[in-house]
């Protein structure tokens, strides 16, 4: 019980690892389980497919990132304040991927909408359901931020749709470039984006 | 001669439309042939490898994009009104191709800087050259702007690249939901980050 339930894990932990660094059709189920350390019966025990995995590496990663994003956003302090926190985090957390394999890997959820959304209709499906909590979730801070006349964007869900999209633009660019420092503008982008005004923040650049 | 450079044009074609569709590593040299209709010699004739095949692909189209870019951007017209055809221009071309293929492809060089820039240094280069390229366009622009008085964004480099990170992340969300619809808010994204005033735009949302 103990030695199938860590194997699943070790299977997960693998393709996460390689999905991130190479994509997802660039591998096979012999090199995750070679990395995994596990035998290729265990990965069909587990998942009837390499499709089924991508899912449960989509899920997985989906629950750590929601609790830390409800941790960021619907914690204390001024909804302007969690927005920044949750830019920060952002950032740190490309650094600390960077640090560990040499490489900014950017988002998973960036990186296989891009890859696989138009051919594989479960993996779309999943990953439209993510993008929406993530606006969701977004969009309810700016709904405080906007009834405490902190930012002048009247439509919350858009302006949500705005800032999630500068997000992930910025984070491919930090891919591409290796570099996490072009996440350094993300909050004053944010703050203009939502018309944050002079006092909270500037236009891009400013 | 008319043969062969039909061969290398057609294997371009057909790499091109399958990449959009399905991404690069998904992809096998037997199946670009087959559907180029050329033997599996040819293409080695004239692609040392498919890595080769990949940056002529990237070349092909960034010629074509800089091209309709130079047009528009360096077109007649006040420099806001040339950055909101860039804009009208995007939505058209992901309309047209989801009109083609009945899906969105969303933008070639964003989608393969998140399948392969990590892993792939040669693509990595030919990719941080055409964005590199594309914020120089967008970025003079902003500085004709900004001489008139038109735009606040004090950092034109800057200010370029939330445009082009904000266009980047909105066609993820276009190619991820399958609709255009999703390119409406661009512009009005672009003259929030460009500080663009209430007389040009608005915040987003607005």
């Amino acid at each position: 019980m103990g030695r199938t339930s860590d194997a699943r894990e070790r299977i997960l932990g693998a393709a996460q690892a390689l999905i991130e660094l190479r994509g997802y059709s660039a591998l096979g189920v012999a090199e995750i389980c070679k990395a995994a350390g596990v035998p290729k019966g265990s990965f069909y025990y587990f998942f009837e497919s390499k499709e089924a995995l991508a899912l449960a590496v989509l899920d997985e990663r989906w629950a750590e990132q929601e609790s830390a994003w409800t941790r960021v956003l619907h914690g204390d302090g001024e909804p302007l304040d969690r927005l920044r926190r949750l830019c920060a985090e952002t950032e740190a957390a490309q650094r600390a991927g960077q640090e560990g394999c040499g490489t900014v890997s950017g988002c998973l959820f960036g990186n296989l909408s891009l890859e696989m959304s138009n051919h594989v209709e479960v993996v779309r499906s999943r990953l439209q359901e993510i993008f929406d909590a993530q606006v969701a979730m977004v969009g309810s801070v700016i709904d405080e931020a906007r009834r405490r006349g902190q930012v002048t964007a009247a439509d919350t869900a858009e302006a949500a749709r705005a800032v999630v999209a500068q997000l992930e633009g910025q984070v491919l660019f930090a891919k591409l470039y290796n570099n996490t420092g072009r996440l350094g503008p993300l909050w004053a982008n944010c703050l203009a984006l939502l018309g944050a005004g002079q006092t909270q923040g500037a236009p891009a650049g400013v």
